[in-house]
């Protein structure tokens, strides 16, 4: 299999360096071989290249069979509103470019995390659902967008068309029924035009879905009820700036924010990443979290490669890491252990 | 005083009821006469006229000196994407017609509900912030927005003058400094160039509130904090889409969202109005929670009437009623009491 991989910025390249341990590992397993191309991402090819997303990098990544991405984002390009080229730019650059039109983001609830979460361990103490984030629309990239001539008035425009909206939803429908079989589609309708093509495409489509019991929910009630009662969720599927929020919110409920994977497909490749950013304070000390890049390799065999058992076995580790107590500082009790040696150990 | 009155719907006419009991004696105690003017709004007032805010509701509100508001929606025109008229719109054209410009939203905690809270006890102990969301203009109201005439693309503009920005931001600068002097300004200026303009037009006048500590968070960003660490916040402003979603994650975070008032400041009127909804499950049954509206009322002798020791003795005639128990059946632990009881008990 030929894997991009993309460390990105802060503690991108560490963590990347686990999973990639951990996949030689499963290679060596169950006999297969990858061949990597690393290819730069974010400032760290600004830095390099003077372009977030050189066109060696999506040459790279259109070629592989998966690509894994660790994180981008770096503090100098922080607060400065007239920067002309920034980190995120190669992110959304990546998104549209690859066709990655679906953000598939698992919540899962760890029992010896459960602690850390913010929420009372009641509410969450097996809450398990999936947000899928629409990637490659909305206001993230419609035309028109920016100035009026004196300056004093910004615009941005949402746009969606009926077949983007299918595309994803499809995918929806299609996650709930290898799940609980039940979707609940968030959108704002009582305001936004956008928002009711969204609704009338679930609503045509919900015939062909009929096993899926589909809910509608107004983006502000979801936000509210994603706290409430979290365990009321299967799979949500809503567009890309409600998704950009509510998947962020969806990340810290379990108390697992630095073990959260996920996907984003594409037309041709996806990418497998953590959802925890770049964490630049850390980077290079050698004590960042690999799990959320180890288990979003378990997700890129899942999904990507469709290698089942593979993605089991790293799951499997993943979850005798947390029992033995062989974690980052983080979520370590007692010892801690570095980036690396968490890595070594998975992989062993 | 000149006082209009708009129950709306659903439990709407049961709690105004209560909060004009309140107000009418607060005029006895404190000396002031008010004449109140009812009118229609939402359903009810598309049943009656065929408008969800019809001109003479408008002309009710324009010329009082505040507008006590109950809450509008009714489950007949919901999941229906393709109804003409909807009573959300007769929020929007109130919110619009009246230039209510700021919606303010104190976010306090209340000791006996604490056991409420989604959060842990002590991440939510003594949480008070207060959230300030932009409400008559971005997507909500930006034009274009519709579909193509094949009817396949959908639209919205959100669309932001520096002059919207600016009175707002001085609004929330002014209001953090009458509390603890931290100001957040929450938006996505990665992505949006709205959020750009808002950024820089916050730094521009930055200057003039010196004794304001000022900090910049992306949207996602403060969803995930709200939740983490909410009393880390003090004030809080932001765009309209964004306030939506962030004001109702905020609303559930103590456990009081039955208690929570609402100001909507305007050009001449403002409106106060509790933030939840028109539970129309519970219409006219007389167990709706009136706190919210009767602290709304509280919150309307505060900002609209500028009579402080007014709105202190309802405030206190709240926490009594807490303190002696004397709650309706959602926050009551024993005996429940009835809508109305709770409202002459406050009176009295
Ligand atoms: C960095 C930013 C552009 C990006 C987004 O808003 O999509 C991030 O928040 C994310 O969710 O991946
Ligand atoms: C009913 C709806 C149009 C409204 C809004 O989105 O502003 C509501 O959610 C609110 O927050 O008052």
């Amino acid at each position: 299999f030929k894997i991009a991989t993309l460390p990105g910025d802060g503690i991108g390249p560490e963590i990347i360096e686990q999973a990639v341990k951990v996949v030689n590992a499963i290679g060596e397993k169950f006999g297969h071989q990858f061949d990597y191309q690393h290819a730069v991402v974010g400032a760290a090819a600004i830095d390099a290249t003077g372009d977030p997303f050189p066109e060696e990098t999506y040459e790279a990544c259109k070629n592989a069979d998966a690509v894994l991405f660790g994180a981008i984002g770096d503090p100098k390009y922080d607060n400065d509103p007239k920067a002309k080229v920034r980190p995120e730019q190669g992110l959304l650059a990546m998104r549209k470019k690859l066709g990655l039109y679906a953000n598939i983001r698992p919540v899962s609830t760890f029992k010896s995390l459960l602690h850390k979460s913010p929420l009372r361990t009641d509410l969450v103490d097996g809450a398990d659902f999936v947000v899928i984030r629409e990637l490659t629309g909305g206001i993230y990239f419609g035309q028109p967008r920016g100035r009026s001539e004196d300056q004093n008035t910004a615009f941005d425009t949402c746009v969606y068309t009926k077949e983007e909206v299918q595309r994803i939803v499809k995918l929806a429908f299609e996650y709930a029924g290898k799940r609980n079989k039940k979707l609940t589609a968030v959108d704002k309708a009582n305001v936004l035009a956008t928002s009711r093509l969204w609704r009338e495409t679930v609503q045509e489509m919900a015939g062909d879905f009929a096993d899926i019991e589909l809910e509608y929910m107004f983006v502000d009630n979801a936000a509210m009820q994603m706290i409430q009662w979290p365990k009321r969720f299967d799979v949500i599927v809503t567009e890309n700036m409600f998704g950009d929020i509510l998947t962020d919110e969806a990340s810290v409920i379990t108390g697992s924010l630095g073990l959260l994977p996920s996907a984003s497909v594409g037309i041709q490749t996806s990418v497998f990443e953590p959802i925890h950013g770049s964490y630049p304070q850390a980077a290079g000390k050698n004590i960042a979290n690999p799990l959320g890049t180890v288990l979003s390799a378990a997700l890129m065999f899942e999904l990507g490669l469709d290698l089942q058992d593979e993605a089991k076995a790293i799951r499997e580790a993943v979850d005798a890491s947390l029992e033995e107590k062989v974690v980052t500082e983080d979520i370590a009790e007692g010892k801690a252990y570095s980036t690396s040696a968490v890595g070594d150990w998975l992989a062993e």
